[in-house]
């Protein structure tokens, strides 16, 4: 049978953040071991499970890095560094080969020699204003796409040919200091002097247009550092990846919450979907999340889905929150295992854990589950991070997820004769 | 939450050879299933257990790999050959950059052609006196440190800048050849052609030096073969590791027992403690080890402890013995939980195994544990092999050790966002 014909849809739900540790006021449980899920109890009874490390065992994750695991990307081979993933999360558009950075606003002195406030008075006050000034400037054949984020934060994508990555940081790093132009880390690397060529034009642009703008005579009306500068640093180059149907043989449905991995899943090439009503909070609507992984499935052979709430949860150190978004994700797989029956091949996991009692991630191994007619069920009868320790799938790691879907799914090329 | 605030200190406690075989006269249990470790017990039922490949699954690893290993390094990136570490496990400073030699004092013809005895009657009679003939003489801009060590061995470190290890031996590895001149296996490698040339110049000085030395006179009166060559093999250029600091965030103590060890632990940067009592034998002082690594966690975030005992009646086939030694071992952990408490994220496990059937190590896996309030307690209830075996940490590498004693720490920086 070729890859493309499967009769199987294969569905990657990451309940974001899902792992932790145990809880005092959940009786020493997890969320997960005390939520109330019978859906994906079943499931992991009718399927088999294990732990998995995301990255590799004992490595605190991002969602980010995280997610290209899932995905079967090395991120220690293809990660940039967090400024594409950045750029990508505030909804600029990212290519390969292009050249991201994450940005401050900051406050310069009036020769553009000083900087006096790295964060600009942690005020966004008319930042967007301020973005769409300067964003898509070219300077050689370079377009520079700017955005700004929440409060200070914005982001710089370098869009054009031959840029390279090995550049300096015009940031100081601390306030008082002397700006101090980028320029490419080993002379001979011709790229990365481009690069510097042109963010050093763009910053001495963002100066000129800013520094009388209209937002900043209002800012300093009302006592707050002028914006007038954007200050770059973190460059990461984005890798060439190629698309999710180069690398599996099947185009993909991405549903996701947040920016960062809708960026991802555009990126990749997948079909990018919103969902009304999926909010990223605790409030989400995992009943549209469900409606849209079924519909998705009637147009690709692969959706990956993830709600952010546990995560949020996590990060809120809310373990009765993360229980609830818990079993109302356990409510949205019972929706789509019914819609989708026979089709299905299912892997339930988490991108990283988020401990509630450390309120980021840790670097614990998340419960793993594989459902589907193909799989060989074991003897686990409960998704949680214990049950599942027992389970026949033992510890794997993120890269080995895809593989092992696309051999339930019966569509994996075979590797040798 | 930096990873320099973590409030808990991380303690690897390494029960040297810890792993064995079954032993038909302990009935068929291990050392370790068989010894009476009510504290040990009582960790792994409160704490997650699992199976340890201190390198890879049946590698049969040494001290110094497994230690390498367990503190993060690859061994197969990163180790130089035995040279390095015997040169430090004999107490001779070596630094990154530094070719360190295993050598032999051996027996040489008039002439300095002809090899008659690579091992120079394997006597250590005045062995000292002529390594202080040598030690510390300078050729070019390279010193050479040379340190007698058991019997008829010995170690070379030559310390300086631009040297190379890709040189051929001067040994000719059986009595009655001709002595061969050490030269660089590239002709255009100059960094081992220095070498080559040091090595000689070294080589030509301890015949000059030893071949009329009183030692000598007195060894060929006893009718004990003349040591009047030092002869060298195996070269290994130590790597740049950079200090267990630099790699991980923070400082640590190195209370070990043996030369070995003590060598690796300076290597990194680690405090290397000695402790009164600590023979590396079955007769050490647990107590004070046990005392010294408690003082050690007022200062430091992590304690690597190596117990050698289990090693030594390993090697000697005694299982009683081994039974023993790891009975004390018990009570001093039991010490350690005591005054550290809450304060402790602990790991016990060994450097490899080392089977009394066998007398020597072995490739099968350690049992491993983790024990601290930020860990999800598994249903394991005893420490040994195969109880271990069942539990929620799986098998996992050396490499993974220090990664997950950092998240349960709360001490690890995010890979990712």
């Amino acid at each position: 049978m070729a890859a493309n014909d499967t009769p199987y849809v294969g569905l990657l739900l990451i309940a974001d953040g899902l792992g932790d540790r145990p809880v005092p006021e959940l009786g020493g449980r997890t969320p997960l071991e005390a939520a109330d899920t019978p859906t994906l109890d079943r499931l992991a009874r009718e399927g088999e499970c294990g732990l998995l490390d995301p990255i590799a065992p004992g490595v605190r994750g991002g969602s980010d890095t995280g997610h290209l695991s899932l995905l079967g990307y090395d991120p220690y081979q293809v990660y940039p560094g967090r400024g594409p993933f950045e750029a990508m999360g505030i909804g600029l558009e990212v290519h390969p080969g292009d050249v991201a950075f994450r940005c401050n606003f900051a406050t310069v002195d009036d020769a553009m020699a000083i900087v006096l406030d790295r964060r600009a008075g942690r005020s966004d006050f008319g930042t967007r204003a301020l973005a769409e000034a300067v964003d898509g400037v070219q300077f050689e054949d370079v377009v520079c796409r700017f955005k700004e984020s929440t409060v200070h934060r914005a982001a710089l994508v370098l869009h054009g040919p031959g840029l390279g990555d090995r550049v300096t940081d015009p940031d100081p790093h601390s306030d008082g200091l002397p700006l101090v132009p980028a320029a490419a880390k080993d002379p001979a690397d011709a790229a990365s002097a481009k690069t510097a060529r042109v963010l050093n034009a763009f910053l001495r642009l963002t100066f000129e247009r800013w520094q009388h703008h209209p937002v900043n005579e209002e800012r300093r009306a009302r006592g707050i550092p002028p914006a007038n500068l954007a200050l770059p640093r973190g460059p990461g180059r984005s890798p060439h990846l190629g698309t999710f149907a180069q690398r599996w043989g099947f185009t993909a449905a991405c549903i996701v919450e947040v920016g960062l991995l809708k960026g991802l899943g555009r990126y990749l090439g997948m079909e990018v979907i919103d969902v009304p009503g999926a909010t990223a909070g605790l409030d989400t609507d995992t009943e549209a999340i469900g409606r849209a992984v079924v519909a998705a499935a009637a147009r690709h052979r692969f959706v990956l889905c993830n709600v952010k709430g546990p995560d949020v949860a996590g990060h809120d150190g809310n373990p009765h929150g993360k229980v609830a978004i818990l079993e109302r994700i356990d409510r949205m797989a019972q929706q789509i295992v019914a819609a989708l029956g026979r089709r299905l091949i299912l892997c339930v996991t988490g991108d990283h854990t988020t401990a509630c009692s450390f309120r980021d991630h840790t670097g614990e191994p998340c419960p793993i589950l594989f459902w589907g007619e193909t799989v060989r069920p074991d003897g686990v009868t409960q998704f949680g991070e214990r049950p599942c320790a027992g389970g026949a799938v033992g510890r794997i790691r993120g890269t080995d997820v895809l593989r092992i879907m696309t051999s339930y799914m019966n569509a994996q090329e075979k590797f040798g004769a």
